[in-house]
């Protein structure tokens, strides 16, 4: 759908492409176009610590449309639009509810679009978000539409890797644990190829990174590694993320028993690493990271979580126009 | 319950008959009220046009009881009050908490308008609004009580033949579908009798209008019809108002089979609808009106439901004394 | 954990000592410490009846985290935040989310204090109120944690007391129910005993007040006893605080069918007592206060509801270093 806004762009807005736009997928995001959204995620922390919050989207209204429940990010966009002076429709557990019940995603997201400025949609099947967005005339912004995308997250990732370290390119960056079917390792890898890093892949070997992704790599010319064992890669890289290695993952328990303490961050492990790296998981962890290694500076898992926030309000300010 | 707002009723608030008092039925509207409530709404979308919010309602609360789910109109009673510069307590899946458990309607209506200046209630019983106003203090809108009534719906139904066509008086509307057991098309009947119109009931002969609707309209004179096939009032009509004719309602499916194409509304059908009309859906819909002609500017359910949020955000300024 | 808050105290905010605290317990109170949150409470009110909400939290977020479900207490948590202009981060119904799918409490705390600025929780687990201010930085106030505390419920009972009576010292107060079981009454007691009153504990033999709670009273002297019967109390006491005898809580129905009678709050009853005294009780009833009792002016739990939400606006203000 042409997005209404369009219409009426002043020419200062336009320059950063975003306004009245769909955020969908990593795929719409280039260098530049990064560079912007990380410009304006660094001001919102800034007027965070500063103030707490902002009237930028006064009078806005984000419905926040979830049709499976995601605690972390629905609070996550939440925060952001209220943090800016908008308000929230927030509507969870839709799955329960009559407006789901027989009536199709497109017609359910015109009816909020007369209530609201934007569309924040969490739904569990593929392409649902592109559908959504084809309808709509307001901003609909994907926060993860079932194995599909989840750019948010993956924009939230690199921000943290270069609010750590203070910059991207020349970084070694290993991705750990289930990078076969870990939506938010394929995600960033395609952000991050944008950019001249190392990558080092740890994983078992039944949970490989697809090859299409290696293939892609070899594409552009980003150097990588596949490796099993992340003690081969602790004492080198500038960024450790990691990702749950699931038991249930594994018919031959001999081969997870084999395996999984190759993926245990602890602080032994924490004693062979750079002074200045930093530790990465998108969360929920169940055990691949000893709580031990919270109280290390380079810990930067909760970090990561706020910097969720600040990108989510740079998306909502610039969807709507007032980046 | 004497509302206590009452008790202190400034002379030029008391014009309007609403600040204070319970929302529970379209039986407490007259032409008088109406345009009131019409006019407050047409304000309230010039000002959502051009500010986004007002601070009109700056200070005041919305409990949002919901005992059962309905996103639509929650949201957009949630829209209404926030567009106001009012807050919400969002109370939904009420049905699972312990304050349902054996509480009484009374006590839980009592205990929240301590906490809010208003409150709008979905319930699954007839009767359940007027009394939960015997005992609240605070004005009670009723958002739906069972197949009782669900006034804020046929307000906004109301409004929206008068925004898309200007008038009321004169025009010949067909309601279509399943008028046996439409709440929506009851109370929108109950409200047209007090303009001059004509009124075309199509249905299904098992899903036909009730006898003492058509009773009340020749009491009052209203000219109505009822026919089963759309194609004999297409060309007339300057309101198409479409429900949905459901095959569950049907015990011999060859009574289905034989009737279900008069009520689909699609391009090859509006072909033949006057230039100026608008076609009308409470929503949601599954199949009824195609998706190709949502881009007819005939097509007025989208608009339908914006103006849903205008009625809402008039009748919550009204009661509350801020219209 | 160390409250991040303390580290950068201003003088002047010290002084009452809750400014970046939690509220886990009242054992944490004493007299001086519940004098100063009466006294802002009762600012609240005032503040509240003139002008309905204030900006004092403007920027502030709180996340409401209800683990279990408890309209009454979640949603005068949200009134409370929102009439002090603060906002909310609704999270209900968490049982079902990815998030506490095998994601710790520490963790999800520690994610939420990222997003927001205080941390209401309930949770069904005694000791996870602890459990999550150990970990947080930012301020969390428990609002019930199973069997274990719900210390705003205490304070706002207390604090119920004061404002009907005018003081606590001096005052006959009977607790009158299941005080094996009720949570509430325990709590309250612990509260009382640092004023000089008298307690009348009217039970059924086998729902008497726990012998510890007695103990404690002695060694602190305050006068009370235990009895069968509220007729043998009403006539002296100036607070009836009334809670539910559960029949299910009775293995034996007879004895059930003996005592039931004693503890129904109806107007033959209320007859008996005092022209100035207050009838509490935590709500929800079910049958042992009439609803013809509710028009009496001694009625006071509805009252009392509404104290409730004084006092957590008084608490998020005090934590937030606002009040």
């Amino acid at each position: 759908m042409q997005k209404i806004q369009n219409t009426a762009l002043p020419a200062d807005q336009t320059q950063n492409g975003f306004f009245g736009q769909d955020i969908l997928s990593v795929d719409q995001f280039d260098r530049q176009g990064l560079a912007y959204i990380f410009h304006v995620a660094e001001e919102m922390r800034s007027m965070v610590e500063r103030f707490g919050s902002a009237d930028l989207l006064q009078g806005k209204i984000l419905a926040n449309l979830f049709y499976e429940p995601s605690t972390r990010t629905s609070s996550s966009f939440i925060a952001a639009m209220e943090r800016l002076g908008g308000k929230v429709i927030p509507i969870h557990g839709v799955q329960y509810s009559s407006v789901s019940k027989g009536e199709s995603l497109p017609d359910t997201v015109r009816t909020l679009e007369t209530y609201a400025d934007v569309i924040v949609l969490r739904h569990p099947d593929v392409g649902s978000a592109a559908l959504a967005a084809h309808y709509a005339k307001k901003p609909v912004i994907n926060a993860g539409d079932g194995i599909g995308e989840h750019p948010t997250q993956a924009l939230l990732d690199l921000f943290t890797i270069k609010e750590e370290l203070g910059t991207i390119d020349g970084l070694r960056v290993a991705m750990v644990g289930d990078l076969k079917y870990g939506r938010t390792v394929h995600s960033l890898t395609k952000l991050l190829k944008l950019y001249n890093v190392t990558l080092e892949f740890v994983s078992p070997p039944m949970l490989r990174i697809p090859n299409n992704i290696c293939l892609e790599l070899k594409h552009v010319g980003i150097p990588y590694r596949e490796l099993e064992n992340i003690h081969d890669v602790i004492k080198d890289v500038d960024i450790l993320y990691v990702t749950r290695v699931q038991k249930e993952r594994f018919s031959d328990l001999v081969a997870y028993e084999k395996v999984k303490n190759y993926y245990i961050v602890d602080p032994a492990l924490m004693s062979q690493a750079k002074g200045k790296m930093a530790i990465m998981h998108p969360l929920p962890r169940v055990g691949e990271i000893s709580y031990a290694v919270d109280e290390d500076p380079r810990a930067a898992y909760f970090r990561q979580m706020k910097n969720g926030m600040y990108i989510r309000m740079a998306l909502l300010a610039a969807v709507l126009g007032k980046a």
